[in-house]
């Protein structure tokens, strides 16, 4: 089904709206944290919620494996098995196939690979994906796809594109058959950075008439100002009535540019994985605990900050827990990141809606371009 | 100064009471989380605080090292540092130089040794560690000791405490000197598993007139049976008026064993340790979540707990997040082990006041003997 999507407003390209789905409203653009293996890492489902996430993304691929589709439906459903109630988004597989599996082996039925864990073999095919999908109860799926490496041969890019329409074609009739009246599936635009391949690849999935569009295949190492060409290449031609979902992606800038190409939803690991690593992202831009400056800092992250966290806890201590690799260490700034991309969505849909967003976009960017407070001298 | 110390029921040997402390009454017998490096590893100080904990414990080696008691003490104490507002117990750092240093050199003065993190040199005298314990601004201190390991010469074990009882009375007045009206200082009773040596050694500190006295040196290996024979021995030898901590003590069954011995305070690393290895210790004693029994089973790990995470999250949830480590498994894991051990002494404290602990001693480890519910057969 097309879940029902209304746009509140525009401005220039950029959109703010509503996906209405059975388990909940999502507010567009709207970024989804990544819950790979049925956890965000590092934080709990309250705290998703109390920083304002609509809907998480999780990984078929991982899943799959461990603890297997079977098992979670077995168990009554993803939402149930990792205590979210509210929308999921699952990708098809394909991308961690390509980027963590063994021995791929790509055909027209599908994608034989070994697992990355324990070598065990199995086969993804566009239906696999969907059944896979239904079986986690996923409220948004998405299509299999190939996805290539950048940078690519015409040629190469050119068969993917056209193997990953075909597995749309196939992946609809799937979910056709199997899927949920709650459930909707996305189609994935692909064609590497060739403008005309994306163009073909958009058409034709428009013509398939999906309930929502993916953009995959960028964030792939092409870097920002290729990806957002091809955004402006893809995007007018994507029916303006749907969702568009950039998969991958991305930084803060990512994100603030893409909105204003049209994009309406995001996924990336970047706020948990760089949190993790000692980094935060704030409104001064990204800040990096493990350098000496902040050693002595008694002052937090961000003391305007909506979430606790990045207002209460000194930088200094904050500096102390990575550098002496504690887990709240990655705790704190794992939520503090998911807190602030919420708190930059819900700033830019707030812009969109009052017609701002030219503003709050150069003024979010100059907070970064100014950068962090001075450092404390004690 | 000594915090006044209400005994308010005793059963046996057993009692139950407050210390309190400026920053807060410690119930009695209370059990201290352990927050090496000012943290309890994977939990918040909030998570802490909402499970029953009045008193943590950290570790004045650790932070001695990283970040250094000095900046500690610029940043205005561990309290505000770590963002815990009630009661800090710090050790000596001692037991930490015993097992962790590198290089380590006794002598009458103290003890010198190389940090085992970047080798550098360091003296830590009597004096020295109440003037690190200060700077942390720690509510009750330790006396510096030498620890033991066991089993030792009967020599040896006489001439370590013979030390440790002439730091005793250098710590005291280092203490005198330095330590503010709202901080305490106890001394501690060695001489490994001689009950000769254990009772000059508690004699001798009786002497000194200290407001608390700890019992070190136990459950390094001696065996329950040894630990429990010691405590018999010099318990009665110490103050009934004052407060008795058994120092990283222990399993739910220490506890419960050495409450009915006269134990006050204990503190161990176990909860959190074993939580972040997989393992959870509930009211039907320790589970193994690593084990394939746990898969499939949709129920949680007690229904009837008082902590959220024991009731909501499934075994089988817990169980994946095991095996695939994620780090959100080591957290609900810390938080249900630190809560059931919240809830055992709640039970114990609960249980000498009513003046059925002696049945409350039974009925827990009879639960615990009888085991965990069937496997669930799905």
């Amino acid at each position: 089904m097309a879940f029902p999507f209304e746009i509140k407003a525009t401005e220039g390209k950029a959109r703010t709206g509503v996906l209405k789905t059975p388990r909940g409203d999502i507010r567009t653009p709207a970024f989804m944290p990544v819950g790979t293996a049925a956890t965000v890492k590092a934080v709990t489902t309250d705290q998703l919620r109390s920083s304002g996430v609509d809907v998480v993304l999780a990984n078929t691929y991982h899943l799959m494996l461990r603890p297997s589709a079977e098992r979670i439906a077995r168990l009554g459903g993803l939402h149930g098995f990792m205590r979210w109630d509210r929308p999921i988004l699952t990708d098809s597989g394909g991308f961690q196939v390509m980027s963590l599996a063994k021995l791929r082996q790509i055909t027209d039925a599908g994608v034989a690979f070994q697992s990355h864990i324990d070598g065990g073999s199995h086969l993804l095919t566009p239906e696999r994906a969907i059944e896979v999908q239904c079986l986690l109860g996923a409220d948004i799926q998405m299509q299999l796809d190939e996805c290539i490496e950048l940078p690519a041969e015409h040629k190469e890019a050119e068969r993917a594109m056209q193997l990953s329409l075909c597995w749309a074609e196939r992946a609809l009739n799937a979910f056709a058959t199997r899927a949920g009246p709650g459930q909707a599936l996305f189609g994935i635009v692909q064609g590497g950075i060739d403008a005309g391949l994306r163009r073909r690849s958009a058409e034709a999935l428009v013509g398939m008439d999906f309930p929502g569009y993916a953009v995959g295949g960028l964030a792939v190492g092409e870097g920002q100002e290729l990806m957002l060409t091809t955004l402006e290449g893809v995007l007018p031609i994507l029916p303006a009535a749907k969702p568009r979902y950039l998969m991958g992606v991305g930084s803060p800038s990512d994100l603030i540019l893409s909105v204003a190409r049209g994009v309406d939803m995001f996924d990336c690991v970047l706020p948990t994985r760089n949190g993790r690593h000692g980094l935060a992202f704030t409104r001064f831009g990204a800040i990096n605990l493990r350098n000496a400056r902040h050693a002595a800092d008694p002052r937090p992250l961000d003391e305007t900050s909506p979430c606790e966290a990045a207002r209460s806890y000194s930088r200094a201590y904050l500096h102390h827990l990575v550098r002496v690799n504690e887990m709240l260490g990655a705790m704190l700034l794992s939520e503090i990141n998911l807190a602030y991309y919420q708190e930059l969505m819900q700033g830019i849909r707030a812009a969109i809606g009052a017609g701002t967003f030219a503003v709050f976009k150069a003024a979010t960017r100059e907070a970064w371009e100014r950068g962090d407070i001075p450092a404390f001298n004690a």
